[in-house]
């Protein structure tokens, strides 16, 4: 079982960025967080970054075939990318979507998400345990 | 360190309802995988339902003093319950909402909770597993 | 065969509210009339009426395996009740929506209903003849 | 007491049409069973189709005098003609709206009637048995 | 100078319709009127009415060559005739767009006409007299 | 029989202003052609011009027990003046609303006149001849 | 002369629910100020709590006959509740809106009250005192 | 302690405009009203009206350092001034809005207040005595 | 294999209407072209046009066993004939919607039309090139 | 060259007024700063306020033959003057919109500018120093 | 006669790609078939596929003086980019927006065309028949 | 003091694209220009375009720690991007919004900027002579 996280736009910046709102854990903290918990799983992990929509969607395209699942946190791009949305459906892989704060309770147009109806689920709110339960929830998902 | 798990209206109903949609696991089903998962954990935790907005107000109101924190799946009450919103701003304790479904890959009218702006977070769509999550996310939050 | 005919808010007021508007027949008189119309038909009926949301939902899951159909007039929850959308299609019996005055000729927001689209039809503005209606309807499309 | 049943566009089309959706009866079939339902409560009724938006207001002028009620299924033309609801002002008789399906529970644009508030009431899902009630609800009205 | 005036759907029931609303006049006492007046002027004028909207594009139409100016009630079809709209600009002379009552002091449909923006003016709310105002109006134009 | 004419903010500019929309004419020459039309009707007439709201509520409250209706066009404030409203309601005089262009063929906003539904009726995009013809419209009303 | 004061959902918290929003007052604070000024004016009074929609509906059903006049804080309810609605239109006495908090300077969905149509007036922002205030207007308004 | 009763646009119409809505008292009187209940009090009072926003923003600047709080019913500008709010906001005094009808069971675009938002809270509804309740409103908020 | 190409309201006009707009061809040489591109591909076809939407609806009848394929330009009726959606949804035969106009690039209610969901294709802006493609089309989906 | 500086609503108050806002600058401090910038740049310049509309809509209309360039700060009526549009359309002269805050920062009804689309451009956010920027702006413009 | 053909995001992935909506052929297939109804009628054609928006945008950008016109597939950024709208009014060639889809049957936020008033045309619906016709159509236009 | 000028896409085409919209400057010319009067006042400044929205990202993260203050014409991608803006908050600096043309008086989808917010001010309509404004303020800014 092998699963792609995928960081979307401005999350390279965690730990530097609104600190007040992000906490001062960085990507690398997080992504060593997942990989400890995927070892303890029995699962392979990779991560993926990119401030680019195109090269999101060339992520997501390469898992076809090379991943069994997708935890994605979308950014900025969740309220705007109807390609990840299309990319989402042509690989027709289980993908959770992960936010780290409650994108329910900030600006009117961060409430939708363009990729949730894809996708299995949406967890929201929880900080960087959000990824650690999206973990969880994709390992439960593919069992 | 004391959960209370609050299950919405036709919640009462689960594995009898919509099988297709739901699964089989009944609202006990649930609960006790629930108890386990927090006697593990060392957290106590008590489970209400009700099908009546006006009772879970009553338990949410009641939680003041005696729980640490909240798990609360208001089903259709989500969309159309302010009371429920602000009887959690009333008591105000750490609360977690949780959806068996995707409520963002339904009808546009679930699309929005009322709840969500007063709730830490929220964990849709893993079918009764949200609830397991949310009670990580729970016991994590009050770390 | 066996119907349950549901009263919701205000509806107890009948023969004394609005007299202008809903005439001075009371709901005693339209069960009476609805049960003398079921003994012609050979039909078991009963009655049941709540200003309680949450009644109405427990009305109807105890539907299941006593009934075979539903009448219902929601009344006011019509316009704002999620929960009873939710359980009629947990009971997933034949329902049939009724109204008194002609929903689609009043306020705004009486013309949404949210229970329409899980119901087989509905009758509105025929006054307590309505609910006959309904009662040949729903013997009808038993059948 | 003389009724007209006025159907709206494609109706003439019942039972080749759409046939899972509208069933396998036709137009004939419906005015029939309607016919012998009227040769019994003792009232006179005639029929008339058209698919001309216009041809149907002619209809409506003409009851004028020589009808004394109206049931109408104006189809397509219930949500997009001011003409009808018009024509229905003009003549001033009692009219009834029905419609096969449950124009409740279909695309949106279908929803909205704009024929309604001009009639005593609506009658709509019940395929074609809502006929048959409407023109019991006429005869109530009428008495 | 030869103008036409077009009168939309139910106009040839004024007077018998509405009465309140409309006044008792007849159509016809308003062609007169308007037959008298262009006399008056020095000015042919002709007289046209259908309560079908094609017919009422064909009239238009057939203006192309044979009249110099228009003047239209377009009744019901003001608010739902895209049709008409694109005749006015086919034939491309001067209309005039006239209603008996104020349309902006009705129902919010009747508010919005869809062949205003291809007049060259509107007159609306001065019962028959909108009509003598608009033939005064058509007259000044083309002079 | 006494009229005020009533000329709302930017109408003293006419002659120099956007002459290719409201041509060459100036407010005097306005006046002077109603003025020639009212005497040979034998009709008092006055005229009032103000760019500011405040004055023209002022103007219309002066109406009442000094003149016998209004004609009023609000340029500007049309769209946005409630105060205006309020003042014709307030002295509840035949009013008639008139605009040189033809507020329906222009921008959106243009299109909806908060004075529309307390006046008799409305006559929108003959120039400077809507004064006249709205001249005839309330010697005709006031008939 | 007779008043019930209502009090909606989680009113019953007051003095431990969001001190800076609501202040101190606990309510029976404002129950007893109550009595003393309806003590002072020879007005007989009662108080009513309730977090069910339901139960409000019957306290104002249970009106007629027996009081004279209500003051009531909808809370939540205001802006989700028909059936409050229905109800105070049933009773058809006189009943004034009251607010703690102004509720048109707050979150967009506490704006619109669905029950304001039906009451005299709408007292909002005061505190406590608006409770006091409604007090006086209603004894003014049933004198 | 000092207070400025501000009455907006065709407030001087009172007890001659729309009778039957508004009364037959005049400004006069209801300025009166007042003068005698602040002289009860112990509070100075003045009283200003204008049919010009641009003056009531003056009088509204006026206040600063020369009034303690304000009554403001700003009538039509109500729905239309943000100068108004502006100016409230840049004197910064406790300000009191006031209606005699209720705003909320007239046209909907009466509904909204510009001004709201910017006041300790709204008094709508009870005719002359709206006046009365905001000036023990003021008088209570200012103690 | 025989096609059916139909024509809208006001088409019959092309050649002499808007000539900036749709060109000089008539259609004629519409008809013509397509004539000659059918021989050539050994196809059928036949042509209707109607300004009236209730013959367009009877032609699209018509097909039902007639036609193998229809190729509909609806002009104006495109944005607002249910009727049309209705027709070609009981007849079920594959249809392809032409605009001589990019519809997508002129006013914004025609932009939405309301036949598109119920056909094969759209092709929009080509002039009457547009048809020409809808042929090509039409033969390559009934192949 | 010779440029009109207007200043809208309640900005006679700056510097007395929401200083955390605005700053303690006042009009003066402004007008004197903008004096010294023209007189370096050998441009005459003169500076006007009102907080009434209609003044506002003067002075726009006598800078005709009398300047060569606006700028205006329209303040509150900004978001509500169409008057104000209009007479920047009669003068014809290049205008700069300019705001101390920035307004696409603010409140939503705050963002529309009902003169932007009149003016050459829009300076909004840089507090006092707007105005400078706006001087460079129509001096750079009028060479 | 020179023509770039422009395949947006996730269109790399046809044939493998939700095969019941787009069908097995391959964007190979697409292009290998162009190439050869290109070759037949004399006409260069070129291909570019990118997932990054950007990229497409600089093929667009480099089209001025190296192509004669341009079919482009814009695929999810059809619905969002802004950006190749600018880019086709940058080097305003000719251009024509082709979709394998029915963009109109599909959800409601694939309606809209951000590109479609800047293209010659539009094709929708037609699978990859769809680019054969637009290249038809291009090559119709060119002459 | 150090400031990053960064163009959005399409701004490369200047000079040669929409000549008579944004003049035939090219980019290099504004750099020049920007470059001439940054060394005036003893400023750095380096500059950026891209057609890509990653690479903005990119460039925006980049200032942290190299540059003070940024000015950004993110010209299509003003309206559509959520990540600018995100990466703006990220990085914390001063920024300018500007733009050649005025986006306030163009389609209206260009009126909605999403970075707008985030920025100190935004400057619009004064072609090239935007960044120069644009630079004075930032400099003033940062002073």
């Amino acid at each position: 079982m092998k699963i792609l996280v995928l960081h979307g736009p401005n999350l390279n910046m965690l730990g530097m960025r609104e600190v007040e709102k992000y906490g001062t854990e960085t990507l690398d903290d997080i992504n060593n967080s997942l990989k400890k918990q995927a070892d303890k799983s029995g699962v392979a992990i990779e991560f993926a970054q990119s401030n680019h929509e195109g090269e999101l969607v060339d992520f997501i395209q390469n898992t076809k075939g090379n991943f069994d699942g997708i935890i994605i946190n979308a950014a900025a791009f969740t309220h705007t990318s109807v390609a990840l949305r299309d990319a989402l459906l042509a690989v027709n892989l289980p993908a959770i979507e992960v936010h780290l704060s409650n994108i329910h309770a900030r600006e009117e147009f961060r409430e939708k998400s363009l990729i949730a109806a894809v996708c299995i689920g949406q967890i929201s709110g929880f900080k960087s345990y959000s990824y650690n339960l999206a973990l969880c929830a994709i390992i439960n998902s593919l069992k």
